[in-house]
């Protein structure tokens, strides 16, 4: 099964194709004939040009879009490195199911489908998933400790990237974009073992406040950070092997997800820190993938802009978000609508009778 | 005439009272309930306490939103400080009628009222006037040459303030919240000169390239801007006369628009530089005024930062937008929609059953 599960994701990988420059190209041409000066909506022209590369349409199809929030429990969090207990994971899916978290209330406002998949929670969500209102696509009820061994053996890791490739395959005729977002009580820990690894910066360097936790708290799990990466020594150079030595099982679930978008040519907006750790880990299994990516802001945890930076990518919002869920990969969903509402529906100097300029 | 107008922008100002604090404590204690780690959504929060204390309400409404356009010409113009002819200005407001223009494009998306009102448009309007599709509240066909004198004289100062002022009144009963933006060829550089002269800091380092002029010419610009404040040499602490020496009817429209929000006690999107070039004039002349004030963007005119710092306000969204007509302020809409739907949508911890932290 690990086998073939592997190959099923290294036919995804050959699949995907960069986003395409000549239709960045007519973009560009059709943004200049619009009744504004050269480049007068900045970051929203260039998304608007990322959008037309990614679908290869003047008109990019973001009509039919869904949030993704996979979520999954931690063993590492007998370590102290949360400000919640690990309860509140399985807790947090029944208010999704209900509608009541910030996810129901931005994904509503953005016209967004929250699918929820539980990839590994602790918690018992088996009557969500008998009504249909969550996905249940559970490996185990949590990774093991980091701080003392691997989080998952590699088979399972391979599961875990199954899951999200399988999910953007069943799902892609009935959405044109995902957004991803997670939930996992402790998983700011392995995310910040996973960007110290890809980017090769300190532990102390890439460990936030995660949910709260006092600068002191931070300390410890900087350094419960470090233990997890000196007992492992994954090899940075392996993703699959990164992600079952320090990973989550919905870190690795939202990294094949975004492989299984960008093989169907779908953009992909990332929401904060451990969506865009596992980003940074589909970049490593293929750097083209990131072409579908689209960064949706900049959280207050301290490794999220070194991970941008190694996805060479500058997020779109700036709000202080530090809550995850999707919840900023929603916000931003406004702006990917600004963009695309832009490129089609604004005159041009012609239609308008409005004189160019002389720059 | 000009005393009984005076009297009446000092009636306002004197009826706008600060934001109230206990609606800001009542929005506090409500966020604090949800089901989210204390201040997880950041400036987002931020945003809800202001509205609600804006509002004095925990269910600020903000549904019914107009974008006012304020179009005026500059005399300033025949300087050479702008890509475009004059004659844009009125094309652009014929866009903005057709329904062809940025503004209205991202004004739908946010489901904001388009009204556009010629304050001083050097052009014909007067079909568009006579059909409604804009307001005719002209002063004169564009300002006089800033660089050799006063823009306009302190009768017109006060009218443009009344404009602004009259048509929130008018408006107030229509509308929740207003965004505001501008058309005006030429209008980065009395702006540049206004906030030059109210921030203290140097022609050159508030003057930039507006439309998209060279390096060349924005030299020549921040001359014209110097120039204009050498020769008009305003009273930095009388705003009125800063408008008249240096301003545009646009501009003071804006200005009393403003006020007479803060007046109604609704909340007031700012666009980008011209737009708080206008904010500066109304800080000036009521200080409380800002409390009703929401900075959308950071553009990237120059100046811009400058005079947010001492509006004291740190902007929404930073997309290097530069294009003016309240682009900024409806893209910000969303956020505000957000802000407001978290704080009246959520499941509290109680409600969901979700256990609080331990920070």
């Amino acid at each position: 099964m690990n086998k073939s599960n592997l190959k099923s994701i290294e036919a995804t990988i050959r699949s995907i194709v960069p986003a395409d420059p000549a239709w960045r190209e007519k973009a560009r041409n059709r943004i200049a004939t619009l009744t504004m000066p050269p480049w007068a909506l900045g970051r929203l022209l260039d998304l608007a040009v990322d959008l037309a590369a990614m679908t290869r349409s003047l008109d990019p199809p973001i009509g039919r879009r869904a949030v993704v929030v996979m979520a999954g429990d931690h063993g590492v969090v007998t370590e102290g490195v949360s400000a919640f207990p690990q309860t509140v994971t399985a807790q947090m899916v029944h208010n999704f199911a209900r509608g009541g978290a910030a996810i129901n209330v931005l994904a509503k406002q953005a016209n967004a489908r929250v699918v929820v998949v539980d990839a590994g929670v602790a918690g018992d969500l088996d009557n969500l998933a008998k009504s249909g209102a969550i996905l249940s696509r559970r490996i185990a009820p949590g990774t093991r400790n980091i701080a003392v061994g691997p989080a998952m053996n590699r088979e399972e890791a391979v599961r875990a990237l199954q899951i999200g490739l399988e999910l953007a395959a069943e799902q892609s005729d009935s959405f044109d974009l995902f957004a991803i977002g997670e939930m996992g009580i402790g998983n700011t820990t392995p995310s910040s073992a996973i960007v110290s690894v890809l980017s090769g910066l300190e532990p102390q360097r890439v460990t936030g406040c995660g949910t709260g936790i006092s600068e002191q708290t931070r300390k410890r799990k900087a350094e419960v950070v470090a233990r997890a990466i000196e007992i492992n020594h994954p090899d940075p150079s392996d993703p699959v092997e990164v992600l079952a030595r320090l990973g989550g099982y919905e870190i690795g679930a939202l990294a094949g997800l975004i492989l299984g978008a960008a093989a169907a040519r779908k953009p992909v907006l990332v929401d904060g820190f451990i969506s865009t750790a596992a980003a940074l880990l589909a970049q490593g299994l293929c750097p083209v993938a990131t072409d579908y990516m689209i960064a949706s802001h900049r959280s207050v945890e301290p490794g999220h802009d070194a991970a941008l930076a190694r996805l060479g990518k500058q997020p779109l919002l700036d709000l202080g978000l530090r809550l995850g869920e999707g919840t900023g990969a929603v916000l931003a969903l406004h702006l990917v609508d600004a963009a695309v509402h832009i490129l089609t529906r604004m005159a041009t100097f012609n239609e308008a009778g409005v004189s160019g300029g002389n720059l």
